[in-house]
Parts: structure tokens; C-alpha cells; sequence
């Protein structure tokens, strides 16, 4: 054998053990309580099947048997989430303290998974006017099918809506993760904690970074590598980042923004402004206003 | 149960019925028509394998016996993909009434795949020299195989060429479903619109978009992030957006575009132009010359 | 039958045949000697895990009895590296002349797994301080746990740190499948040729990219769409790109380059320098300096 | 390589040319048209699930929620099922002559499976006497439940009522199937034309034959090794074997079979009657008689 | 449609209901608690491995790094376990009262299966003897690792010695689920309650069948088709079966019996004894006795 | 924890320590050679296709693509095949000292598949004469493709026929696996070593059991549970069992042995002679004999 087992593991729960002892975090934790990558992947997957099952459920589904697949799906789906969201809040009592008594974790997590099951008709209403803005704002769209089945804008907004649901609810990491299931999968890293209103469509999408604390209006469109960013952070006194502060755009209804533009800062982009691709902005924009690139490239030949 | 299911099930019902009501889309329609996007995906494995058998084929395959495994591979990918040009079709016929009698459509799907079938000998040869330009226009690549099986460039390129085909014959949605399992691997958006010749090589890649009408010559090298788009969409007298007229750039042979250029409009991208990073283009660009970003950085310290 | 297998079959043999005797490589090769990415991917999979078991581990794992898990792991994991190393020595044997004897192919993979094996207690330690700088960076980080699960940039430097060995031991088929499995998962293009400081952290990171002979320091911060690339590509006598030369930037400690700016060539980006969004930059650039975006954007309405 | 595979294809390709001409089947057949073992396989998991969802069904179901499963699952299982049958009946039109027109065959397939569909709550209730009988006939068992779990001849009792239904509707090759699935997995072969009355437990099971033409009465019990088999096969004037004639027991209400005991012929055995293990009967038995082996075992020592 | 799901969900409804009238279990329990018999396959094929890692385990194993898989497997193996013996446990309280508490189950199933767990080296010593037995009696055997790769008797003793810990701990829905799977793939059917001896060796082995009651001395040795089964079943004043009392055969130390023979009650079998094929025996055998069929067969021609 | 893993895998260790001092084995053994049953399956489901395409080959062939599924699969399969050929002849090496040389076994396993692939076409037309067979002497019959599909005495012959050439190549282990794989989904046991002519035919077939060195003849036919064993085993003079001496039944052309029926010991059934069900036999029958159970069975009612 070229290698010492029995070495590298010990050097290795070294290493794990100076981590531990310097993130304070050296008690013994028994199993994982962490919300599985693998399990919510399945549940986003059932839940866009529900949400839209004749485009995004199973492919041998019946239009006149949509509604057994759903109560069915939903029962199940419910079910997965009511684990995960379990998962979530231990992890939240043990280490952020946020829960006084783990026996409220069962009756808290049914609360929840309960009221998002309730959302789910809302969610898909708001979702068919992003469906409508895409087609609408996309002159390649052929057809509100294709828009469902191919752009990655409309499935990173369906996983937004669902994740935004359970950041309002304080589930941060069960969120985080399905805002990162579409990030890997489309190149838009949308922050769960943004709120976005109906009628949004994201063109292309790759590279676009919208902000946890933003606040984006109706019939906005977006196209790839926008980024709506924060422009400083703000640091306490102990010289450590503040966190959970407005520090993302507030963009208004019927804004466009084109490819490429930086809009940092807590600043306002004012009702239907259009903004030019690969602009920097960093102060409010009025509504209605026009902001282009002002430099002209140079030709040399 | 902290949830009603029967309450759920039956809201989502309504959401769908003043979808269908609004979209005219009210009659039953049984089984989904729809290409499906795992069977597409499988089909575009087996297509990569019998262009690259030694390379992109199953880990196993021995040389000497190439023919074998194309012969059967083909034959079994052929078949599954008339499946999916029939659903193509009669998502066609039902939705978008192109086709008059839904009996030519066997008749229809065997002929765009026996077309397919022959195109692809003349698309490897095409491939080859993609794979040639990205080995010689890179100099961190070592081999043409580290280029085949490590470049996403060339994946997109592959499935670009692919997909293009069935744009031609008027598939946009499986075209478009092969653009965008492309673009979910990659980050590189190429509609399956554009027209590209020989000897094609996008670098790194990720945030890449091409247009559905772009034109684009001979031994063009593109870096990550560059455009090229539509500067404005033009609107009927409805006020609804027209689709389909020649809205992206022209760019002719040997021309190179470097990272973040943005490149908008019908304009021409004349032959050995070089286009700067990040630059922003909305006008045509002469043959051999040289554009550059024209501002320069301020430093503070 | 619409097509002619058997016709379809011969004409891509005869473009096969063409390639390979443009490539010189029309001796029969046999069996496929290229290391495979579906196995590396699954060692990478291990690697996580045996690297942090108990976030990104098998999901019933107990702490107690992390070492058990380890030490399996590791030494099935090892082998099934061994075979991918011995696979890419052999091609290079075969392909790029660089070994001498295929004879020494299993000694040689043995000594570059076992010097592997060992640097993976270091390969932990540096990255738990890009985990803690990615904690302390971004205001939106809830817990170190939250940052190892979900951030695309932790994922990208643990794959980076990782090819980076295999690089240095000129293993570049086998380093590059790492760099690539990442890129398409993350968006991130770190070559695995870079030389990467502890405390690394990138926010974000859709397209972002890392040149191969990048030297980046300590506390190094980097967010989406950054390029640290070349800035022009040296021509040999026979006009053949130059390969294996320094053309990269040089990042020093504690300098943070935010969203989208381009830095290019062999230039010093100085310590502690902070460089503005959407910047483009040539030219090195002092310490502890701040570069801005010269341009204000142009408004109207 | 040690063999030649042109040879070999071209042999076998010879060998199956000279059994299509043996066979009157040299009329090439295009598409396999035959039930599938694998897809009838998941139908009756499925079927399992939906007549016993709480025992037999998904390990994650909830009783208040059954019906939710059953009506989604049994939507989905006899549309599947439907493929099937139109594979028997198109295997038959083709072969056995039995159809006389094609286009019936999607007709005539919708109505036998809505016909078997309305049979599966009889054959519910006419299991669940097989349940009560097995429970009530085995001093081993400790509950209903154990038997609905464990025990073959419960599987087997189940596979054959669905079986038998198909047999009684003329699909002998999708019956068979379902009957060999049951054999291979419980060494129990019972023809799917043997009509079976209820309260039927075959204990332990292995190696029980009942041939197609048995008629069981109600209450009848059955150990392992059974034979109920033909006592010689008829020849009709040109040698040939007569097929679908009764030549097999028919056996009577309450009558209860020792292991290993060979019943042949159209005999009948009586209502009541005892057969001893190992017997061997070709005539009729009395109602209520206990037949016995005569024979007595030599011991030497 | 063809059928109406409605109607037969709802008719299966009413014969789920009568059911469970009729077995006085209405009340609805929730989830199911019930051993899974997918877990349980997976446990026990993962306590193959665990006995015998270089013959049963992972085909990739080497020897010196056995105790590594052995740890990490027997760990992850016990904690499944645990499930599986939780839910039987849940089980026994609903429904067969024998439990008085249903917060003693945790507790209780730890300590089942930590007794288990130290049993196992014992077992594989027992094992050790059974397969030199095989070797030993069967002239057809090559070697001990034919005999461990190749005969269904030893998967089937390894099967049982299993089950019968699980039955000595009263968990006999565990058990019997052991020995189902053991009896599906090699036809011998072994109660988990018979106690055999070491050295127990069954040849063949389809048919087999050995009582819940049975007790083996050691070296015995059995052919297929043999069954030591109950003579007749005692009723108690109610006309019920009664249940768990001694009723098989005690069969002493090396003992033979050769193939299709059936001893049946609560008989003892001598010391040394020879059991000839197809005998039918009631009563029992002295030690080194030899027993015969005694009738000749009758010769026609 | 419940448990102590330590003690668990020492004391594993500790009997496995033992069976090695016991077996001679205790030289490290590295990997495991040893022939993989997952792989032999696999193989096994391959050969069925080969022979026969159009009925166990995958589901979606069809009949004008054969030749090019055949020759990818059957080269795919003896290379998978050669493997499996190359760990027995190792393992023969390392335990059983009958190969000389390890150099030898490439070459060596090279001229056994080989001379296997060489005998398919011979295989699959004597197996065309067994599915003959099975059709006309079976009155329950429909079609010889319900025979092909359906009966697992064709499976039995199928495997056995092709194990039958490993044996006779003296590859023990990879026959006995394969044999072991159609005995655990027939339960028929048929040793690779009995040499079988053609137009056999099993009926039902569970418990028959063949042995080593029967020799049967044409066009025999035999019922589920008849045993072809051997009488006594011989004992040298250490009193060890003697092994692969002629020891089992010849049965002549066109004997028929009906269920149940034993024949034991190197005698010889002479040609056309019938074997009654249940009878036990252990001299020599005459041809044309007609042999039945003597005793009649006694009734008491």
C-alpha cells in the first residue's frame, strides 16, 4: 500500500477537532439534523409537477386525472417537507438558538408546512402572469409551452416563490438550499429573501445576482448578468459585517434592465425606467428615465 | 393534518381552469404531446457517443469494434428520437395549427429523421474543425482530447449543431430543449436560430448568449460573457412584440470577441475584426479593426 | 426505414478515418485509455465527504462514528483514484510521449495517490479558512453550516484545491475533469493550474474565471463574473500559440475585486487593492489602492 | 481478438432464418409486438399496493390518505396496463388469427381493462377470506398481518385471481406472465385457468402445481408439493397433444391436501375429504374419506 | 375512459372498511408501522458482507483493509436495524399488546440490537462449521468458496441464524420476514423458531421445509424436498388452531435424510440415523437406524 | 450507543483469524478474484438476448435491426465475459494449483471465450429444438413464443447450456454461478456438469434436481420434482468423500419421468421407457418399460 490509513484519519479528526473547538462546537452531535440537498431536489421536482401538471408532471400524466396525481403528489410531498422543515429547526435550536423548546418542534413544523400548503393556489397564479411576461417580452418565444418547458428564467422564478416562502417563514437554510438547487441549474442566484412582484421574466439569466433585501415591483424585466447588489457593507463596532440590514435596490413596476448593468446600494429605480445594459449605478434613477452607457468605444483598424 | 388537501386540490383546480379559460385552452386534452426533456437528454448522450465514439461513447468500447456499437446505438437513438419529432408535431398540429392533417405525421417524422440521420457524418466533419480551433486558440489546452472531453465550449457547440438542425425543419420546441440542457451544463445560451460556421471556439463560456438570427462565419472565437443580442424589439400595431424578422449581429470570418463584449442590433461584425472585453457595440464594425473599451480606470490611494 | 444505417455507418467511419489521419493517431488503439468523469465525479463525491463528514457526508451519519465512515471510504476511494491516475498516465504515455516506460505507470500512480492521501489533512485546514472568510464576507451567511451546504464558491475552491494537486503532479486530463465538474455545477472556471492563498472566498461566482497561471494570496475576496485572464496570447515562429508561460495576474493578500471587472495579462494587483465592479484593468495596480469605474452613466427622460 | 463477430452474427442470423421458416414466420415483423415481463411486473406491485394499500403499498402511506393513492395509482396502473393488453391482442391478431380486425384491438383492450378494473373490489373481498384462511389454517402465524407480509402462498393466491381474470377474458400470454412472476418468486405454478373458490391457503408452497383446468371449491388447503396435475394427454389422429380439454381434479369445498400428495385426472375429490402427505390418487375420492400412503417404512439397524 | 376510478375507490373503500370491522381495527393508525421488507434486504445483504467481506462483501474489497468496511457497515447496518426493530416493536404494542409502554420501545430495540450485534462473531463461527459440512458432504463441491458463492443451503442457514435471534427476541415479524426473503430465493423454507446444531448442511434444498418447533442436533444433513413438519394441529374448546406449542420433529446428531422425505409430530430421530428418500415417517427412529421405503417399484414393458 | 464497534470488528477479526490458520489461507489475498454473480447476470440476460432478439432481447428491437444489436451486444458481452473467465482461472491458480502460470490466463481466457462465442449459433439451434419440445408436450401451450416468454424449464435450459461450456472448460465456478442463477428463478437445479441432449423438456419444474455426471439422451422429458442423484458417495481410504466420478443416471432418447419420481445411482433408464410420478428407483429400467408406484393408497371415510 503507498498510503497510511490509519494516519491520514487520525490527522484528519485533528483538524476536525481544532475547527471544533474554535466554532465552539465540540459537543458530540449524534446524527446529522440538517435539511438533505438530495430530499428537497425531490420535493421542488414534485412540487413543480403540482403546480404545473400537465406541462411539469410526470409525462404519461391525463388532463381528466390531474387531480389524483395532486392529492396524491401533495399528501406525499407534504409529508417530505414536514421532515425537512423538522430537520431545519432543530438545526436552528441547537445552534442559533432561535427555538426555546424542541418539543415545539413538531406542532411548529406542521403550522408551517400547512400554511405554505395553503399558498400553493396563490403561488401558481402569480406564476402564470411570469409565464404570460415571458412570452410577451421574449420575441424568440413561440408559444407559453416552450416558456414552461425550456427557459430557465421560469424555473428559477417557481423555485423563488417557493423559497421565498419558507425565508418569510425563517427557515434559512431550507431556503438558501432551494435558491441554490436553481442557481447550479440556471447561473441566477436570486436571494430568497428578495420580494418580487408578478409578471417577471429574467431573459437568458445567466450570472444574475439579485440581493437578499430587494424589492422588485410588477412587470419587471430582466435580462442576463444584472446584477441588483449591495454597495458597502456595513461593519459594527467590533469590525464585523452587519447583517440582515436593507442594503439591495428597490426596483418599481414595468422597470427594464438590460444585460450586464450593476445597480448597487439601497437606491430606487423608479417606476418603468429603462436601464442600458452594462450600466453602473449606485444612486436612484426616476421613474420613466432612460440611463445608458455614456462612454463610446473606440474603433482602430 | 394540519392541511386540507381536498381544499388545496380543488384550488389549484381553479387556478388551472382561469389559465386554460384565458389561454383558449379549454378542451381536454387527454395525454400530454410534448417532446420530453429526459428522453431528449438521453438521446443527445447516445448522439455524442456516436459522433466521438472513442471519446464521448461508453467507457468499454474497444476500437476495432466502433461499428458495432454506432450501428446499434444509431438504429435504437433514431427510433427514440422519432418519438419525440412526433410529439413535436403533434404539439404542432394542436397548438400552433401548422399542420393540416395530423395522419402525415408518421409519414412527416420519419422524413425529418432519415434527413438528420444523413446530416450527421457532415456534422462531425464540422465538429472536427471546432475542436481544432478551440486546441489551437487556447493555450492551456494540451491535447485536442482534453478539449473534447473537458471544454463546455465544445459541448455547446456539438449540441448547438445538433439542435440547429431541427430548427431548420421547424422543431423549435426540441431544438429548444436540446439549446437548454445545453445552456443548464454550460452557461452558454445559444439559440437554436443562429447560423455558425467551421472552426467555431467559445472559451470558458459561462454567460455567452446567441441570438436566434445571429449569422456567424468561419473561425470566430468568443470569450465568457459576450452578447450578442437585440437592441430593440419591435411591436406591432397591437402593441404586441414581432417575432422572427433578422434582429441579431452579423459576424464574419476570423473575427475574435473578447469577455463581456455586448454586441446588439442587425449590424455586421466585419471579417478579422477584434472586439475588446466588455465593450458595448450597437453599430456596425469595419473588416480588421480594432474596438476597444474607450475610459480608463480611476485609481485612488 | 426512412434512413440507410448502414450508409450512415461508413460515412462517419471515412470522417473518422480523415481525423485521424489529420491527427496522426491512425494506429488502432484498443480499449479507451481516458480517465472517466462519471468515476471522478463519484471520487469527488467521497472526497466531500471524507473531507466533511458530517455536512456533506452520507446524511445518516453519526459523529461518533465518523472515522469508521473515513477510513472505508477513503480506502475505496483511493483506489478507484488509482485506476483514473493510472488512466491518464498511460494516455500520456500514449499520446504525449512524457513517460517512458508503461512499466512504471502503476509504481508512478501509486506514489502520486499516497502523496495525495497525505495532503488531505492540509487540503481541510485551508479550507476551513474559506469557509470562515466566507462567512465573515457576506451578510446574508446565517451560520458556517448554511455557507458549507449552499455557497457555489465553497464547492468551487474544495474541487479547486483538490485538481490543483493532481495539476502539480501534471496529471492535466485528470486535474481539468475536476476544474469542469465544478465549472458546469458552479458557473466558477478556476483552472486548476491557479496558485490560490488560504481565506479564499467568492460571492456569487456565476462566470467567473481563473487563469491557469494566476498566483492569488491570502483573504483574497472575488465576486460573480470576475475574469483574472490573459491579455494577449504569444505566437511562436510558425504563428502556433505558446502554451505553459506566465500570463496571468498576480493577486496579492487581502485585495477584494468586485462583480464583473476584468484583470488581464501578467500584472500585480497589490495588497489589500480594492477593485471596483465592471472594471477593466491592464495594468498593475498599487497597494492598499482603490479603482474605480471612470464612466457616469447617462440619464434621460 | 479471439473471435470473429461478422461469423458469428452471420450464423446466428442463419440459424434463426432456418426456425422463421420452420415456423411459418419469415414475414419480417417490424417492432416486437409481445406484454412486457418488466412493465407487467410494476403493474402488479402497483395492483398489490392498491388492493391492500396499508400493508402492500408504499411504506410512507397514511391511512387517511389512501384513497388519494389509489385513485392516482389505479389511473396510472391500468392505463399501463392497457399497453399491455393491446400487446396480447395485437400478439394474437398477428399469430393465433384470433381478432379478425386491427382497429378493434384499442376497443377491445379499453373494455377488458374497465371490465377488470370493476372487478377489484370483489377480488379484494374474495382475498381477504384467503387472508382470514391462512391466519386461521397455520398455528405459526401471529397475525393477519404477518401473512399478508410473509407468506407465499398469499402472494401467489393474489397474483392468481388478477392472472385468472386475464386467462377468463382469452389474454393467455399476459395471464401466464402473471403467473410465472408469482411461480418464480414462490415456487408456487398455478395455471391461470384453474378457477379457485374462497378461503384458499397454500402453506409453505414450494414445488405446488395446479393444472389449467382445476376447479377448487371454498375453504381448500394446500401444503407444499402439491401436485394437481393431468393424468395423460390426449393425441388427436395426427399425434399431436389435444390442448384445452379438463383433465385436472376437480377438488371440493373444505377439503384439505397434505405435502407432496399427486392428484391426476378429472377426478374429483369430495367435499371434506383428507389427502395423507405423498399420496398418489388417480380416481375419485368420497366426500369426507381420509385417504392415506398404505405403505409402511422398513427401518433397519 | 373505460372505467370509472371513482366508483372503484370508492367500492374498495367499503371493502377495506368491512375489513376492518370485521378484524376490529378501525381505528385509523396514521403511518405504517411495519418492518419494510426492502429495508431488511438491504440489512441482510449488508450482514453478509459484514460475515463474509472477502467472499459476500463489496466485489472491490481487499483483505488488509476488511475491518474498515466491517466498522463503517456494521455501524451504518445496526442503525437501520434499529429502525426495523422499532417499527416491529410498535407494531407488537399496537396490535398484539405485548408491549406495555410505548416509550420503552427506544430503549427496548437498543438493547435487541446490541445483543444482536455482539452474537455476531458467534454466528460466522457456527457459519464456519455449516460450510465445511457442505464441502465435506457434497462430492460436487470444488472448494469452501464455491461453496459460499454457489449453494442455496448456506445462504439459507446464514438466513436463519439471523432470523432465529430476531424470533428468540420475540420479534417474529422480523423474523419471518428474514426467512421469506431467504425461502423466495432458494426454496427452502425455515421457520425462525427451529433450532439447529452446528455443521448443518442442506443439499439442493428446493421443497425443504423445517418447522417453527423443530430442534437439529449437529451435522446433520438434509436433501431437497424433505419436510419436518406438524402431524395434525391441536384445536382448543373453541375450534380454534392453538398456536406455539412443540409439534415438529427433534432430529439428533448426524443425522441424514435424503431427499423428498416427510417426518412429521413431535418424534425423535435418532443419533446416527439414515432417513432414506421419500419415506413418510410418524413415529420415531432409534439411533443409527436405518429407514427404507418398503415397496418395490412394479416394471411393465 | 448500544453497542461497541471496537470489540464487534476485533473479535470478527478474530474468527476470521481462525477459519484462515484452519483453511491454510492466511497469506494476504490483496483484491477479491473471484468471479462477480451482479456480473454473471448481467452477462447471462445478455446471452438470452443474443440468442434469441426479437423475444428476450430489449424490448423496443425490431426484427430488420438485429444484426447490429447482436454484434454491439455480443462483443460488449464477451469482453465482460473474458473478465469473468480471467478471475476464475486466477482464482483456479491462487487455490486450486491447476493453472501453472499466471502469464498464461490472458491468453489463455482469450481461447475459452473464443471457442464459447464460436458454439452460439450451435447453442441457440439445439435450444430451438427444447422450445419444440416444450410446445408439444405441454397441452397448455399456446404458442412457442408463450414457451420462449413464459416457462422457466426454458430458462433452465437456456442457462444450463450455456454453463455446460464453462464446465466442460473446467471453469467450475462461473458454471456453478450460473447454474445457481437459473436454480434461484426456476428451481430447477441442474448441475453444469450433466450433459443433456437435444428436444429436452422440464415441465413446471420446481425440485428437479439433475446431477453431475447424468448423461440424458433425445427428446426426454421430465416433471417438476424428479431427482437424477446419486445413490451412495464413495469414501476413500481417509475417509474423505471421493469426488467427480461417474455417479448419476443416464437417461436414454425419449424417456419420460413424470413428477416427483426418484432415480438414483449410475443406472441407465432404457430408451423409451416411462417413469411414474413418485416412484423410486435405483436399478436399471429396460427400454420401453413402463414403470409405476406400486402401493395403492388407503381411504377411510
Amino acid at each position: 500500500m503507498a498510503w497510511n490509513i490509519h494516519k491520514i484519519v487520525d490527522d484528519l479528526q485533528q483538524v476536525r477537532h481544532e475547527w471544533r473547538v474554535q466554532q465552539n462546537s465540540l459537543k458530540e452531535e449524534g446524527g446529522r439534523e440538517l435539511p438533505s440537498r438530495a430530499e428537497i431536489k425531490k420535493i421542488m421536482d414534485d412540487l413543480c409537477g403540482i403546480l404545473f401538471p400537465m406541462r411539469l408532471g410526470p409525462h404519461d400524466l391525463r388532463q381528466h386525472s390531474e387531480n389524483f396525481y395532486i392529492a396524491h403528489t401533495l399528501e406525499k410531498t407534504l409529508y417530505a417537507l414536514l421532515e425537512q422543515v423538522k430537520l431545519n429547526l432543530s438545526y436552528d435550536y441547537k445552534y442559533r438558538k432561535q427555538i426555546e423548546n424542541p418539543v415545539d418542534i413538531q406542532h411548529l413544523a406542521e403550522e408551517i408546512v400547512g400554511d405554505f400548503a395553503e399558498q400553493l393556489p396563490k403561488i401558481r397564479k402569480i406564476l402564470d402572469t411570469d409565464v404570460i411576461a415571458a412570452y410577451e417580452g421574449d420575441p424568440a418565444a413561440r408559444s407559453v409551452d416552450e416558456v414552461l418547458l425550456c427557459y430557465p428564467g421560469i424555473l428559477a422564478i417557481i423555485y423563488h416563490r417557493i423559497a421565498h416562502e419558507f425565508y418569510r417563514k425563517d427557515l434559512s437554510l431550507l431556503a438558501r438550499i432551494i435558491a441554490e438547487l436553481s442557481h447550479s441549474k440556471t447561473g441566477i442566484d436570486i436571494h430568497p429573501g428578495a420580494q418580487i412582484g408578478q409578471g417577471f421574466f429574467i431573459d437568458h439569466g445567466t450570472g444574475v445576482v439579485i440581493g437578499e433585501t430587494c424589492i422588485i415591483g410588477q412587470n419587471v424585466r430582466i435580462y442576463q448578468a444584472v446584477t441588483l447588489g449591495a454597495k458597502r457593507f456595513e461593519i459594527d463596532n467590533e469590525g464585523r459585517l452587519q447583517k440582515e440590514y436593507a442594503r439591495h435596490p428597490i426596483v418599481e413596476d414595468n422597470v427594464v434592465i438590460y444585460a450586464g448593468a450593476t445597480i448597487l446600494g439601497r437606491i430606487t429605480i423608479g417606476k418603468g425606467a429603462v436601464i442600458g445594459g452594462n450600466v453602473w449605478i449606485t444612486q436612484s434613477v426616476e421613474a420613466n428615465s432612460f440611463v445608458l452607457q455614456s462612454h463610446a468605444s473606440k474603433s482602430q483598424n
